[in-house]
């Protein structure tokens, strides 16, 4: 008993910190306080921690704990789980509250309507500020947020929403009607969850209703699952960029064989393209004898078409994740790539040209009678390889959005890949120009 | 008059929109506003946008403007001014507004400090909840949120915060003291911004206290600020994965010349380090001219290494950015990439093996005579490098976490540059052990 006093009093992070620490007490801990407050911190767990807990606490408490979760949240660590599990669960919940879940989990993954909660504080127009008060007082305390309430019409349509702000500066006499502003900002259940984040950033409010298609009020998105969802999307996109599937689970928990499944698919995808470099390599073989010197600078030449190429897929990706570019700036974009690249092929290629006559009249090394052209010929390669590169990263985001796919697929080593294989060809074409006749 | 009507009514956002729409009025469409709803407009602009309206509007007009946007809001928009323009519109200020904002520049740039605004509601212990609701009614206007508000004693130290639900549950005549429940989350000053938003995701809160080091409350930090937190350190990571320094401006706005030298810096060092593979292939040349066939997969295997590394370092970057991974974790994370690193590696050797076997046995190319051994060379080179990959990438940004540094700095290309560099110096040994006394 003296535990569970001790347990309350602690601030739920600390709790949290606490189940993490002493992880094989976890179903200990959570059971040994008020349900109320295990729910506050169960919903913060890792899905690892969560699972365990569940198998761990006798069916009566997890009845409980999953009876007061929030429904938001309950269906966040449902969804995770093995449909038979999901099953099992739902059937130890309240009759009201198995409706709503599986309403929840009717919508899409990823959805504005599964971070949807059907518990806020619902107000008519013609109510008076004191009815107001009064309403928050009998249905506040199972609300998520009395922060801002929501005023509907008979038909459950959704008319208004007003910051307890207004109701508290106002006179207990006034009626709603006088303090409405008219400015709604909503959201549809089947919004993508990145597009509700973009509205909550470019709108004062900690909560935002949720309508259907008629406008009828289904529940509220709160602004703390925001935060798990920006979260959700950095880890997503960071690591599609650098070339692995989206894990979905901390990186430590995650089982050693699930990491490297994950990791293996693109592997050897991008392995099996980037075989094409052997194949081209065999296609220039003859060149490669006649002037073994050009094998030289073939890692150089093309590390540069990958590393342009990976700066411009991110940058793309960042600016298309924050709606700053859209589809149709795509010819902006290329342009500011014509021009990028270029600059920075001439900047690359001049310290390339420079290495060879430094190298050649220090006597570090020698590069054969041909060495000036073969300088030529990397100063005019690497122009042509970082252009590329950079024309390559920065359309091939824009590419796959068109097609409805996640421009963050086109990781960094994806667009490396592409810009090895062809930079392969570029540097032996403009090879073969300058040096034939020569060496070729 | 008709104008200002309209704008006045319409959310925020879509005035927003509108500005971005007709970006050669926005002066004339934040001019045409009440003061109040310009501020509320003009904050969730861009930069950009934000300095033509600043340049633009009159002096007044602007004078106006400025003091009525939140202390937060106007800090952030200062901060990326040059000195002498945020000294020029610092005097446009009221005498009161001049102390906030001086003393919010103050604290340090991503600093919690930045973020924070004096505007909120503060009441004492011995208030009974009429006097809090009365206190509201006067000082609420003024405050950026009403949702939280603060007890502090006499000395001016937090002692705790009560959410508004609590006030509204309570009966008029109980006391502060009655319903504090001693739960207090708070955060200092000098924070960085990243962990204030780690502590918003695990504490329901929609605004946090903000202390100095006597526990003296100094002003309040609001979750929606949280959301562009987290937007800033989305592009900051993920553009340095990328191999660029971080913009801070939206990819279209920025001047391209920007642009190239924020590209330039990084590729030009990510240039200098790869010039060591054409140092190292330098020394192998006499190998690559006995073998010539070892050349042609040259392209293949220092991109396997690359690619790896670059999976293992976005992976580590993420997980430490979410504080799921720890300096002091850095043996677990090691043996995890040293087990995934080998099956990764086996598997792409053996895909490497069996490309050279089949290629041969179907005549498509030659390897020579001794194509086996060309084989069997590939199968322990790819094992070899992409652990190497894996451990380089993993082990880098705990190495620059532990020296203080940004792990997201350790961008992808960097890994792949010090592996390709490594990685021919791996693939040529073991090519020298397997075929040592045959080919070379
Ligand atoms: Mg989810
Ligand atoms: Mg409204
Ligand atoms: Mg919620
Ligand atoms: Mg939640
Ligand atoms: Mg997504
Ligand atoms: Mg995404
Ligand atoms: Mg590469
Ligand atoms: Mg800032
Ligand atoms: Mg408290
Ligand atoms: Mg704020
Ligand atoms: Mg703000
Ligand atoms: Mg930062
Ligand atoms: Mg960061």
């Amino acid at each position: 008993l003296q535990i569970k006093d001790f347990l309350n009093k602690q601030k739920i992070s600390d709790v949290a910190d606490l189940v993490y620490e002493y992880e094989d007490y976890a179903e200990k801990i959570i059971g040994g306080m008020s349900v109320h407050r295990a729910a506050s911190v169960f919903k913060i767990l890792d899905l690892g921690v969560q699972k365990t807990i569940i198998k761990e606490l006798p069916p009566s408490k997890t009845a409980e704990l999953l009876n007061e979760l929030p429904a938001d949240d309950r269906t966040d660590f449902l969804e995770e789980l093995p449909k038979s599990a999901i099953r099992d669960l739902i059937k130890l919940l309240d009759p009201e509250e198995i409706k709503i879940t599986l309403s929840l989990l009717g919508y899409p993954e990823d959805s504005v309507g599964r971070l949807m909660t059907p518990d806020y504080v619902y107000i008519y127009e013609y109510f008076t500020v004191e009815q107001v008060l009064a309403t928050i007082r009998k249905h506040g305390k199972n609300s998520e947020t009395v922060d801002v309430i929501y005023v509907i019409n008979e038909k459950g349509e959704l008319i208004d929403d007003i910051k307890i702000r207004d109701i508290i500066l106002a006179t207990p006499d006034q009626r709603v009607n006088d303090i409405l502003d008219g400015r709604i900002v909503a959201l549809k259940a089947t919004d993508d969850q990145e597009h509700a984040s973009q509205v909550f950033k470019m709108n004062n409010r900690v909560a935002l209703p949720v309508v259907d298609d008629n406008n009828v009020l289904l529940g509220i998105v709160t602004i703390d699952d925001m935060l798990w969802v920006a979260n959700e999307e950095y880890s997503e996109d960071i690591q599609k960029i650098g070339g692995t599937e989206a894990l979905d689970e901390p990186y430590l928990d995650i089982p050693i064989i699930k990491l490297v499944k994950k990791r293996a698919g693109w592997l050897i995808i991008l392995f099996l393209g980037e075989m094409l470099t052997a194949t081209a390599m065999q296609h220039f073989q003859d060149e490669i004898s006649k002037a073994l010197v050009l094998s030289l600078f073939i890692p150089l030449i093309m590390s540069s078409g990958g590393n342009s190429g990976s700066q411009a897929s991110t940058l793309i990706i960042q600016a298309m994740a924050l709606g700053e570019i859209h589809i149709a700036d795509w010819w902006r974009v290329m342009r500011r790539e014509i021009i990028s690249g270029l600059l920075l092929g001439v900047v690359l290629g001049s310290i390339g040209y420079l290495r060879i006559i430094i190298w050649q009249n220090l006597h570090v090394f020698d590069y054969g009678i041909h060495w000036h052209l073969v300088a030529v010929t990397i100063f005019f390669s690497l122009i042509g390889i970082v252009l590329w590169g950079s024309l390559m990263g920065s359309m091939l985001p824009i590419v796959l959005k068109r097609c409805k796919l996640d421009p963050a697929t086109s990781s960094a080593p994806f667009v490396a890949t592409l810009v090895d294989v062809t930079g392969i060809v570029i540097y032996f074409s403009v090879a073969f120009m300058v040096l034939k006749g020569v060496l070729l």
